[in-house]
Protein backbone atom coordinates (compact mmCIF):
# COMPACT_ATOMS: atom_id res chain seq x y z
CA UNK A 1 0.00 0.00 0.00
CA UNK A 2 2.67 2.31 0.93
CA UNK A 3 4.81 1.48 -2.18
CA UNK A 4 1.66 2.44 -4.26
CA UNK A 5 1.15 5.68 -2.91
CA UNK A 6 4.88 6.78 -3.49
CA UNK A 7 4.32 5.65 -7.03
CA UNK A 8 0.72 7.35 -7.29
CA UNK A 9 2.77 10.55 -5.77
CA UNK A 10 6.10 10.27 -8.26
CA UNK A 11 3.66 10.08 -11.30
CA UNK A 12 1.39 13.01 -10.74
CA UNK A 13 4.05 15.11 -10.29
CA UNK A 14 5.92 15.50 -13.62
CA UNK A 15 6.14 12.28 -15.27
CA UNK A 16 8.43 11.00 -13.00
CA UNK A 17 8.01 7.23 -12.64
CA UNK A 18 9.25 5.28 -9.67
CA UNK A 19 7.92 2.17 -9.55
CA UNK A 20 9.69 0.31 -7.17
CA UNK A 21 10.94 3.13 -5.10
CA UNK A 22 10.35 2.35 -1.26
CA UNK A 23 11.02 4.78 1.63
CA UNK A 24 14.21 4.71 3.14
CA UNK A 25 14.00 2.49 6.91
CA UNK A 26 16.50 3.18 9.59
CA UNK A 27 18.28 0.24 11.12
CA UNK A 28 16.96 -0.88 14.57
CA UNK A 29 14.16 0.87 14.95
CA UNK A 30 10.52 0.11 15.43
CA UNK A 31 7.03 2.58 15.57
CA UNK A 32 4.25 2.09 18.17
CA UNK A 33 0.94 3.75 18.45
CA UNK A 34 -0.04 4.97 21.64
CA UNK A 35 -2.98 7.03 23.35
CA UNK A 36 -2.53 9.18 25.60
CA UNK A 37 -4.74 8.97 28.06
CA UNK A 38 -4.69 12.37 29.24
CA UNK A 39 -6.55 13.88 25.94
CA UNK A 40 -6.94 10.84 24.00
CA UNK A 41 -4.94 11.63 21.33
CA UNK A 42 -2.93 9.15 19.27
CA UNK A 43 0.89 9.26 19.03
CA UNK A 44 3.34 6.88 17.76
CA UNK A 45 6.58 6.62 19.42
CA UNK A 46 9.82 5.80 17.02
CA UNK A 47 12.23 4.09 19.08
CA UNK A 48 16.30 3.22 17.42
CA UNK A 49 17.70 0.32 20.07
CA UNK A 50 21.55 0.04 19.64
CA UNK A 51 23.73 -2.67 18.22
CA UNK A 52 23.80 -4.63 21.26
CA UNK A 53 20.23 -4.58 21.77
CA UNK A 54 19.30 -7.93 20.10
CA UNK A 55 22.72 -9.84 21.44
CA UNK A 56 22.44 -8.92 25.31
CA UNK A 57 20.18 -8.82 28.15
CA UNK A 58 21.53 -5.53 29.51
CA UNK A 59 18.91 -2.34 30.29
CA UNK A 60 20.40 0.94 28.34
CA UNK A 61 19.88 4.22 29.60
CA UNK A 62 17.09 6.11 27.68
CA UNK A 63 16.65 9.44 25.51
CA UNK A 64 13.42 10.63 24.51
CA UNK A 65 12.79 13.36 22.27
CA UNK A 66 9.95 15.03 20.04
CA UNK A 67 9.65 17.19 16.97
CA UNK A 68 10.39 13.57 15.01
CA UNK A 69 10.78 14.88 11.59
CA UNK A 70 14.09 16.43 12.17
CA UNK A 71 14.64 15.52 15.39
CA UNK A 72 14.82 11.42 15.18
CA UNK A 73 16.60 11.02 11.68
CA UNK A 74 19.36 13.02 13.29
CA UNK A 75 19.75 11.95 16.48
CA UNK A 76 19.69 8.39 14.97
CA UNK A 77 22.47 9.46 12.64
CA UNK A 78 24.39 11.12 15.21
CA UNK A 79 24.06 7.52 17.20
CA UNK A 80 25.16 5.33 14.70
CA UNK A 81 28.19 7.83 14.06
CA UNK A 82 29.07 8.25 18.34
CA UNK A 83 28.44 4.93 19.56
CA UNK A 84 30.49 3.55 21.13
CA UNK A 85 33.69 5.27 20.43
CA UNK A 86 32.60 8.72 22.26
CA UNK A 87 29.65 7.79 24.08
CA UNK A 88 27.76 4.25 25.52
CA UNK A 89 24.90 2.67 23.97
CA UNK A 90 21.48 3.96 24.33
CA UNK A 91 18.00 3.55 23.18
CA UNK A 92 16.39 6.86 21.79
CA UNK A 93 12.78 7.55 21.41
CA UNK A 94 10.67 9.79 19.14
CA UNK A 95 7.36 10.96 19.83
CA UNK A 96 5.26 12.11 16.89
CA UNK A 97 3.07 14.87 16.68
CA UNK A 98 -0.62 13.35 17.58
CA UNK A 99 -2.06 11.99 14.54
CA UNK A 100 -4.48 14.06 12.48
CA UNK A 101 -3.34 17.28 13.85
CA UNK A 102 -0.98 19.60 12.19
CA UNK A 103 2.66 19.52 13.69
CA UNK A 104 2.41 23.17 14.78
CA UNK A 105 -0.54 22.91 16.23
CA UNK A 106 0.58 19.83 18.24
CA UNK A 107 3.39 21.18 19.37
CA UNK A 108 2.14 24.49 20.49
CA UNK A 109 -0.92 22.38 22.41
CA UNK A 110 1.78 19.93 24.08
CA UNK A 111 5.17 22.22 24.66
CA UNK A 112 3.91 25.30 25.49
CA UNK A 113 3.51 25.98 29.40
CA UNK A 114 1.16 28.95 29.00
CA UNK A 115 -2.09 29.76 27.18
CA UNK A 116 -0.91 32.38 24.74
CA UNK A 117 -3.98 33.24 22.12
CA UNK A 118 -2.94 36.51 21.65
CA UNK A 119 1.32 35.34 21.38
CA UNK A 120 2.82 37.11 17.92
CA UNK A 121 5.41 35.00 17.33
CA UNK A 122 4.74 31.03 16.04
CA UNK A 123 2.45 28.80 14.13
CA UNK A 124 -1.25 29.59 13.27
CA UNK A 125 -4.02 30.99 14.83
CA UNK A 126 -5.30 27.14 15.46
CA UNK A 127 -2.56 26.29 17.10
CA UNK A 128 -2.22 29.31 19.43
CA UNK A 129 -6.01 28.62 20.59
CA UNK A 130 -5.29 24.86 21.83
CA UNK A 131 -1.73 26.17 23.33
CA UNK A 132 -0.34 26.25 27.22
CA UNK A 133 -1.09 22.08 27.46
CA UNK A 134 2.48 20.79 28.13
CA UNK A 135 1.07 19.80 31.74
CA UNK A 136 -1.08 17.25 30.02
CA UNK A 137 2.20 16.07 27.43
CA UNK A 138 4.02 15.85 30.52
CA UNK A 139 1.13 13.41 32.19
CA UNK A 140 1.40 11.24 28.89
CA UNK A 141 5.02 10.91 29.14
CA UNK A 142 4.90 10.29 32.82
CA UNK A 143 1.74 8.04 32.91
CA UNK A 144 1.77 6.52 29.27
CA UNK A 145 5.19 6.67 26.95
CA UNK A 146 7.42 5.86 29.67
CA UNK A 147 5.26 2.71 31.42
CA UNK A 148 5.23 1.78 27.96
CA UNK A 149 8.50 1.72 27.11
CA UNK A 150 10.00 0.04 30.14
CA UNK A 151 7.54 -2.64 29.56
CA UNK A 152 8.31 -3.18 26.24
CA UNK A 153 12.30 -2.35 25.96
CA UNK A 154 14.63 -3.13 28.54
CA UNK A 155 15.55 0.18 29.79
CA UNK A 156 17.68 1.55 33.12
CA UNK A 157 15.01 4.04 34.25
CA UNK A 158 17.60 5.92 36.56
CA UNK A 159 19.49 6.85 33.14
CA UNK A 160 17.12 9.23 31.01
CA UNK A 161 17.05 12.19 28.98
CA UNK A 162 15.13 14.50 27.36
CA UNK A 163 16.68 15.90 24.36
CA UNK A 164 14.15 19.12 23.19
CA UNK A 165 15.13 22.12 20.79
CA UNK A 166 12.94 25.43 20.32
CA UNK A 167 9.47 24.75 21.39
CA UNK A 168 11.06 21.52 22.65
CA UNK A 169 13.78 23.12 24.42
CA UNK A 170 10.97 25.72 26.21
CA UNK A 171 9.01 22.12 27.33
CA UNK A 172 12.31 20.50 28.55
CA UNK A 173 12.34 23.83 30.35
CA UNK A 174 8.91 23.79 31.63
CA UNK A 175 9.75 20.25 32.92
CA UNK A 176 12.28 21.36 35.21
CA UNK A 177 9.80 23.38 36.83
CA UNK A 178 6.47 21.14 37.01
CA UNK A 179 8.39 17.58 37.26
CA UNK A 180 11.99 17.81 37.37
CA UNK A 181 12.54 14.13 38.16
CA UNK A 182 10.62 13.03 35.10
CA UNK A 183 14.29 12.53 33.90
CA UNK A 184 17.91 12.29 35.53
CA UNK A 185 19.21 14.62 32.38
CA UNK A 186 17.95 17.36 29.88
CA UNK A 187 19.87 18.54 26.63
CA UNK A 188 17.55 21.94 25.96
CA UNK A 189 18.39 23.30 22.97
CA UNK A 190 17.34 27.26 22.02
CA UNK A 191 14.31 27.11 24.22
CA UNK A 192 11.80 29.49 23.30
CA UNK A 193 11.83 31.65 26.23
CA UNK A 194 10.52 34.32 24.32
CA UNK A 195 7.43 32.81 24.71
CA UNK A 196 4.14 34.62 26.31
CA UNK A 197 5.87 37.73 27.36
CA UNK A 198 8.58 35.46 28.60
CA UNK A 199 6.41 33.73 31.06
CA UNK A 200 9.14 31.13 31.68
CA UNK A 201 11.22 33.76 34.37
CA UNK A 202 7.74 34.39 36.32
CA UNK A 203 7.41 30.57 36.41
CA UNK A 204 10.86 30.03 37.48
CA UNK A 205 9.94 32.47 40.41
CA UNK A 206 6.90 31.06 41.59
CA UNK A 207 8.81 27.39 41.60
CA UNK A 208 11.56 29.48 43.80
CA UNK A 209 9.69 30.08 46.20
CA UNK A 210 7.89 26.82 46.91
CA UNK A 211 11.52 24.76 46.65
CA UNK A 212 15.22 24.79 46.78
CA UNK A 213 15.82 22.03 45.31
CA UNK A 214 15.65 21.01 41.12
CA UNK A 215 17.44 18.12 40.20
CA UNK A 216 18.74 17.81 36.77
CA UNK A 217 21.73 16.96 34.60
CA UNK A 218 20.95 20.14 32.08
CA UNK A 219 22.61 20.97 29.34
CA UNK A 220 21.35 24.50 27.44
CA UNK A 221 22.47 25.59 24.22
CA UNK A 222 21.48 28.42 21.89
CA UNK A 223 23.12 29.33 18.50
CA UNK A 224 25.27 32.33 18.25
CA UNK A 225 23.48 34.01 15.78
CA UNK A 226 20.00 33.30 17.58
CA UNK A 227 19.65 37.30 18.54
CA UNK A 228 17.57 38.68 15.47
CA UNK A 229 15.14 41.34 15.31
CA UNK A 230 12.58 38.72 16.10
CA UNK A 231 13.78 37.74 19.29
CA UNK A 232 16.97 37.89 21.37
CA UNK A 233 17.04 34.37 21.96
CA UNK A 234 21.23 34.59 23.18
CA UNK A 235 20.12 37.08 25.46
CA UNK A 236 17.10 35.50 26.85
CA UNK A 237 19.42 31.94 27.57
CA UNK A 238 21.94 33.72 29.39
CA UNK A 239 19.71 36.20 31.75
CA UNK A 240 17.52 32.59 32.34
CA UNK A 241 20.64 31.03 33.32
CA UNK A 242 21.72 33.96 35.74
CA UNK A 243 18.07 33.50 37.26
CA UNK A 244 18.56 29.81 37.90
CA UNK A 245 22.26 30.49 38.96
CA UNK A 246 21.34 32.65 41.76
CA UNK A 247 18.69 30.11 43.45
CA UNK A 248 21.78 28.18 44.04
CA UNK A 249 18.91 24.86 43.34
CA UNK A 250 19.87 21.81 45.18
CA UNK A 251 20.48 19.16 42.81
CA UNK A 252 20.98 21.08 39.92
CA UNK A 253 23.56 20.75 37.45
CA UNK A 254 23.68 23.62 34.53
CA UNK A 255 25.65 24.07 31.70
CA UNK A 256 24.97 26.76 29.04
CA UNK A 257 26.97 26.80 25.84
CA UNK A 258 26.68 29.62 22.96
CA UNK A 259 26.94 27.41 19.69
CA UNK A 260 29.36 29.56 17.65
CA UNK A 261 28.55 30.12 14.00
CA UNK A 262 25.17 28.82 14.38
CA UNK A 263 21.27 29.44 13.48
CA UNK A 264 18.75 28.64 14.98
CA UNK A 265 18.23 25.49 13.27
CA UNK A 266 21.97 24.34 12.70
CA UNK A 267 21.92 24.62 16.35
CA UNK A 268 20.26 21.36 16.89
CA UNK A 269 22.94 18.90 15.54
CA UNK A 270 25.91 20.53 17.77
CA UNK A 271 24.12 20.11 21.25
CA UNK A 272 23.44 16.20 20.13
CA UNK A 273 26.99 15.77 19.61
CA UNK A 274 28.43 17.83 22.40
CA UNK A 275 25.78 16.70 25.22
CA UNK A 276 25.19 12.97 24.22
CA UNK A 277 28.96 12.17 25.40
CA UNK A 278 28.52 13.73 28.69
CA UNK A 279 25.47 12.60 29.33
CA UNK A 280 26.17 9.12 28.11
CA UNK A 281 29.89 8.88 28.76
CA UNK A 282 31.71 5.75 27.92
CA UNK A 283 31.89 3.41 30.79
CA UNK B 1 8.56 -10.34 5.40
CA UNK B 2 10.17 -7.01 7.08
CA UNK B 3 7.86 -7.29 9.58
CA UNK B 4 8.05 -10.91 10.23
CA UNK B 5 12.11 -10.27 10.57
CA UNK B 6 11.33 -7.82 13.35
CA UNK B 7 9.31 -9.72 15.33
CA UNK B 8 11.71 -12.87 15.39
CA UNK B 9 14.76 -10.74 16.24
CA UNK B 10 13.12 -9.34 19.39
CA UNK B 11 11.19 -12.97 20.44
CA UNK B 12 15.57 -14.19 20.44
CA UNK B 13 16.24 -11.39 22.21
CA UNK B 14 15.32 -12.62 25.76
CA UNK B 15 11.24 -12.07 25.49
CA UNK B 16 10.52 -9.01 24.09
CA UNK B 17 8.17 -8.90 21.94
CA UNK B 18 7.34 -6.36 19.55
CA UNK B 19 4.61 -7.91 17.41
CA UNK B 20 2.99 -5.15 15.61
CA UNK B 21 6.87 -2.88 15.15
CA UNK B 22 7.45 -1.80 11.96
CA UNK B 23 11.02 0.30 11.35
CA UNK B 24 10.69 4.09 11.20
CA UNK B 25 10.97 5.21 7.56
CA UNK B 26 12.05 8.72 6.47
CA UNK B 27 9.64 11.08 4.84
CA UNK B 28 9.90 11.63 1.06
CA UNK B 29 12.86 8.84 0.87
CA UNK B 30 12.61 6.62 -2.15
CA UNK B 31 14.89 3.51 -2.56
CA UNK B 32 16.30 1.74 -5.67
CA UNK B 33 19.04 -0.81 -6.91
CA UNK B 34 21.77 -0.09 -8.82
CA UNK B 35 24.09 -2.11 -10.71
CA UNK B 36 27.81 -1.10 -10.73
CA UNK B 37 28.39 -1.71 -14.80
CA UNK B 38 32.74 -1.17 -13.57
CA UNK B 39 32.43 -3.68 -11.10
CA UNK B 40 29.09 -5.40 -11.28
CA UNK B 41 28.47 -5.29 -7.56
CA UNK B 42 24.61 -3.99 -6.76
CA UNK B 43 24.28 -0.72 -4.52
CA UNK B 44 20.97 0.38 -2.98
CA UNK B 45 20.55 4.76 -3.92
CA UNK B 46 18.73 6.31 -0.98
CA UNK B 47 17.14 9.57 -2.34
CA UNK B 48 15.49 11.98 -0.05
CA UNK B 49 13.24 14.84 -1.91
CA UNK B 50 12.66 18.25 -0.43
CA UNK B 51 9.39 19.00 0.53
CA UNK B 52 8.23 21.42 -2.71
CA UNK B 53 9.12 18.41 -5.23
CA UNK B 54 6.08 17.05 -5.47
CA UNK B 55 4.31 19.77 -6.43
CA UNK B 56 6.83 21.43 -8.87
CA UNK B 57 8.12 20.88 -11.79
CA UNK B 58 11.34 22.28 -10.89
CA UNK B 59 14.95 20.67 -11.23
CA UNK B 60 16.83 21.01 -8.44
CA UNK B 61 20.71 20.74 -6.73
CA UNK B 62 22.25 17.74 -5.62
CA UNK B 63 24.30 15.76 -2.93
CA UNK B 64 25.97 12.48 -3.18
CA UNK B 65 26.89 10.68 -0.07
CA UNK B 66 28.24 7.63 0.99
CA UNK B 67 28.45 5.37 4.05
CA UNK B 68 24.79 6.01 4.25
CA UNK B 69 24.12 3.65 8.05
CA UNK B 70 24.92 7.11 9.52
CA UNK B 71 25.30 9.85 6.63
CA UNK B 72 21.97 9.39 5.70
CA UNK B 73 20.24 9.56 8.56
CA UNK B 74 21.98 12.27 9.35
CA UNK B 75 21.62 14.51 5.98
CA UNK B 76 17.86 13.52 6.22
CA UNK B 77 17.69 15.63 9.82
CA UNK B 78 20.28 18.02 9.02
CA UNK B 79 18.70 19.06 5.86
CA UNK B 80 14.99 18.91 7.12
CA UNK B 81 15.77 21.38 9.92
CA UNK B 82 18.05 23.74 7.31
CA UNK B 83 15.59 24.09 4.17
CA UNK B 84 14.00 26.35 3.67
CA UNK B 85 15.37 29.13 6.07
CA UNK B 86 19.52 28.62 5.97
CA UNK B 87 19.26 26.81 2.47
CA UNK B 88 17.54 25.82 -0.45
CA UNK B 89 15.86 23.07 -1.45
CA UNK B 90 18.11 20.14 -2.53
CA UNK B 91 17.92 16.18 -3.55
CA UNK B 92 20.11 14.28 -1.25
CA UNK B 93 21.26 11.08 -2.66
CA UNK B 94 23.03 8.13 -0.19
CA UNK B 95 24.90 5.60 -1.95
CA UNK B 96 25.24 1.67 -0.30
CA UNK B 97 27.69 -0.23 0.65
CA UNK B 98 27.63 -3.14 -1.82
CA UNK B 99 25.12 -5.79 -1.25
CA UNK B 100 26.81 -8.88 0.30
CA UNK B 101 29.54 -7.23 1.50
CA UNK B 102 30.74 -6.11 5.27
CA UNK B 103 30.61 -2.28 4.84
CA UNK B 104 34.30 -1.98 5.66
CA UNK B 105 35.10 -4.34 3.12
CA UNK B 106 32.89 -2.24 0.39
CA UNK B 107 34.45 1.17 2.26
CA UNK B 108 37.75 0.26 2.07
CA UNK B 109 37.72 -1.46 -1.84
CA UNK B 110 35.58 1.90 -3.22
CA UNK B 111 36.95 4.63 -1.25
CA UNK B 112 40.70 4.15 -0.91
CA UNK B 113 42.75 5.37 -4.29
CA UNK B 114 45.66 2.64 -3.65
CA UNK B 115 46.22 -0.98 -2.95
CA UNK B 116 47.57 -1.26 0.29
CA UNK B 117 47.10 -4.49 1.86
CA UNK B 118 50.01 -3.51 4.68
CA UNK B 119 48.14 -0.84 6.24
CA UNK B 120 48.31 -1.37 9.84
CA UNK B 121 45.10 1.01 10.27
CA UNK B 122 41.38 0.37 9.39
CA UNK B 123 38.68 -2.65 8.83
CA UNK B 124 39.98 -6.30 8.58
CA UNK B 125 42.76 -7.92 6.65
CA UNK B 126 40.45 -9.55 3.72
CA UNK B 127 38.77 -5.68 2.76
CA UNK B 128 42.89 -4.48 2.89
CA UNK B 129 43.01 -7.45 0.07
CA UNK B 130 40.37 -5.52 -1.71
CA UNK B 131 41.85 -1.72 -1.91
CA UNK B 132 42.50 0.73 -3.86
CA UNK B 133 39.57 0.68 -5.99
CA UNK B 134 38.37 4.12 -6.14
CA UNK B 135 39.02 4.26 -10.05
CA UNK B 136 36.13 1.86 -10.25
CA UNK B 137 33.78 3.41 -7.87
CA UNK B 138 34.40 7.17 -9.22
CA UNK B 139 33.45 5.47 -12.84
CA UNK B 140 30.26 4.00 -10.92
CA UNK B 141 29.14 7.34 -9.93
CA UNK B 142 30.13 8.89 -13.47
CA UNK B 143 28.60 6.03 -15.68
CA UNK B 144 25.94 4.61 -13.70
CA UNK B 145 24.63 6.36 -10.53
CA UNK B 146 24.54 9.88 -12.14
CA UNK B 147 22.88 8.74 -15.14
CA UNK B 148 20.24 6.77 -13.52
CA UNK B 149 19.61 9.99 -10.91
CA UNK B 150 19.29 12.32 -13.66
CA UNK B 151 16.68 10.54 -15.71
CA UNK B 152 14.04 9.65 -12.87
CA UNK B 153 14.87 12.50 -10.95
CA UNK B 154 14.65 16.55 -11.96
CA UNK B 155 18.31 17.32 -10.96
CA UNK B 156 20.15 20.64 -11.63
CA UNK B 157 23.49 18.63 -12.51
CA UNK B 158 25.57 21.63 -13.18
CA UNK B 159 25.14 22.19 -9.44
CA UNK B 160 26.17 18.99 -7.18
CA UNK B 161 27.83 18.22 -4.34
CA UNK B 162 29.85 15.43 -3.09
CA UNK B 163 29.80 15.12 0.89
CA UNK B 164 31.80 12.30 2.18
CA UNK B 165 33.45 12.02 5.71
CA UNK B 166 36.63 9.74 6.84
CA UNK B 167 37.45 7.09 4.15
CA UNK B 168 34.51 9.11 1.90
CA UNK B 169 36.74 12.16 2.90
CA UNK B 170 39.46 10.47 1.87
CA UNK B 171 37.53 9.64 -1.88
CA UNK B 172 36.31 13.49 -1.84
CA UNK B 173 39.86 14.22 -1.75
CA UNK B 174 40.95 11.76 -4.44
CA UNK B 175 37.73 12.73 -6.93
CA UNK B 176 39.42 16.38 -7.11
CA UNK B 177 42.81 14.78 -8.12
CA UNK B 178 41.32 12.26 -11.13
CA UNK B 179 37.91 13.63 -12.14
CA UNK B 180 37.54 16.97 -10.64
CA UNK B 181 34.76 18.14 -12.87
CA UNK B 182 32.61 15.76 -11.76
CA UNK B 183 31.06 17.40 -8.93
CA UNK B 184 31.25 21.51 -8.70
CA UNK B 185 31.08 21.08 -5.12
CA UNK B 186 33.09 19.06 -2.68
CA UNK B 187 32.30 18.53 1.83
CA UNK B 188 35.12 16.65 2.36
CA UNK B 189 35.46 15.64 6.50
CA UNK B 190 38.08 14.13 8.33
CA UNK B 191 40.16 12.95 5.27
CA UNK B 192 42.43 9.89 5.96
CA UNK B 193 45.45 11.50 5.07
CA UNK B 194 47.41 8.93 6.96
CA UNK B 195 46.08 5.88 4.12
CA UNK B 196 48.79 4.27 2.68
CA UNK B 197 52.15 6.12 3.82
CA UNK B 198 50.01 9.16 2.87
CA UNK B 199 50.31 8.70 -0.47
CA UNK B 200 47.78 11.33 -1.56
CA UNK B 201 50.74 13.74 -0.95
CA UNK B 202 51.92 11.95 -3.76
CA UNK B 203 49.01 11.85 -6.15
CA UNK B 204 48.70 15.65 -5.59
CA UNK B 205 52.20 16.07 -7.01
CA UNK B 206 51.63 14.05 -9.80
CA UNK B 207 48.58 16.01 -10.10
CA UNK B 208 50.42 19.22 -10.38
CA UNK B 209 53.16 17.80 -12.54
CA UNK B 210 50.15 17.23 -15.27
CA UNK B 211 47.60 20.66 -15.00
CA UNK B 212 47.32 23.49 -12.95
CA UNK B 213 43.67 23.52 -13.00
CA UNK B 214 41.19 22.02 -10.25
CA UNK B 215 37.42 22.73 -10.58
CA UNK B 216 36.14 22.77 -7.32
CA UNK B 217 34.37 24.75 -4.74
CA UNK B 218 35.70 22.78 -1.88
CA UNK B 219 34.98 22.81 1.96
CA UNK B 220 37.12 20.71 4.32
CA UNK B 221 36.64 19.65 8.11
CA UNK B 222 38.79 18.00 10.79
CA UNK B 223 37.85 18.07 14.56
CA UNK B 224 40.03 19.50 16.71
CA UNK B 225 40.51 17.01 18.99
CA UNK B 226 41.65 14.18 15.69
CA UNK B 227 45.31 14.01 16.26
CA UNK B 228 45.68 11.43 18.22
CA UNK B 229 48.05 8.76 19.32
CA UNK B 230 47.24 6.75 16.25
CA UNK B 231 47.04 9.93 13.15
CA UNK B 232 47.36 13.23 12.99
CA UNK B 233 44.95 14.31 11.22
CA UNK B 234 44.47 18.09 11.69
CA UNK B 235 47.83 18.07 10.97
CA UNK B 236 47.81 16.49 7.93
CA UNK B 237 44.70 18.07 6.68
CA UNK B 238 46.83 21.59 7.46
CA UNK B 239 49.88 20.66 5.51
CA UNK B 240 47.13 18.73 2.75
CA UNK B 241 46.37 22.49 2.13
CA UNK B 242 49.27 24.13 2.54
CA UNK B 243 50.33 21.81 -0.42
CA UNK B 244 47.01 23.00 -2.70
CA UNK B 245 47.34 26.76 -1.62
CA UNK B 246 51.01 26.93 -3.27
CA UNK B 247 50.01 25.62 -6.77
CA UNK B 248 47.81 28.19 -7.32
CA UNK B 249 45.05 25.97 -8.84
CA UNK B 250 42.72 27.28 -11.21
CA UNK B 251 39.33 26.96 -10.77
CA UNK B 252 39.70 25.78 -6.77
CA UNK B 253 38.21 27.84 -3.86
CA UNK B 254 39.51 25.95 -0.88
CA UNK B 255 38.41 26.14 2.68
CA UNK B 256 39.41 24.39 5.70
CA UNK B 257 38.10 24.21 9.32
CA UNK B 258 39.34 22.88 12.40
CA UNK B 259 36.20 22.13 14.18
CA UNK B 260 36.64 23.15 17.66
CA UNK B 261 35.85 20.42 20.32
CA UNK B 262 35.02 18.04 17.65
CA UNK B 263 36.11 14.32 17.42
CA UNK B 264 36.47 12.11 14.32
CA UNK B 265 32.87 11.05 14.89
CA UNK B 266 31.44 14.07 15.90
CA UNK B 267 33.03 16.88 13.18
CA UNK B 268 30.12 15.11 10.74
CA UNK B 269 27.06 16.46 11.94
CA UNK B 270 28.97 20.06 12.16
CA UNK B 271 30.12 20.37 8.59
CA UNK B 272 26.90 19.52 6.98
CA UNK B 273 25.22 22.10 9.12
CA UNK B 274 28.09 24.30 8.12
CA UNK B 275 28.93 23.71 4.96
CA UNK B 276 25.15 22.97 3.01
CA UNK B 277 24.01 26.89 3.73
CA UNK B 278 27.08 27.67 1.93
CA UNK B 279 27.63 25.38 -0.80
CA UNK B 280 23.30 25.47 -1.63
CA UNK B 281 22.70 29.05 -0.12
CA UNK B 282 18.84 31.00 -0.05
CA UNK B 283 18.50 32.57 -3.49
Amino acid sequence: MKKLCVTVLLCMCGGWVLADAVPYSIDRTFTHTIESSINGKQYELYVRVPRSYASSDKRYPLAVLNDTGWAFPTVCGVLQLLTVKDMQEIVAVGISYSAGDAGGTSRTRDYTPTFAPDETSFHSLEAKQVSGRAVDYIAFIEKDVLPFLVSHYRLDMDNKALIGHSFGGLLGAYILLTKPSLFEHYIVGSPSLWYDDKVMFDLEREYAKKTNVMPGNVYMYVGEKENTKVHTMVDDLKNYERQLRQRQYQGLSLSVDVVPGASHHSAFPHLLTDALPKVFPLN
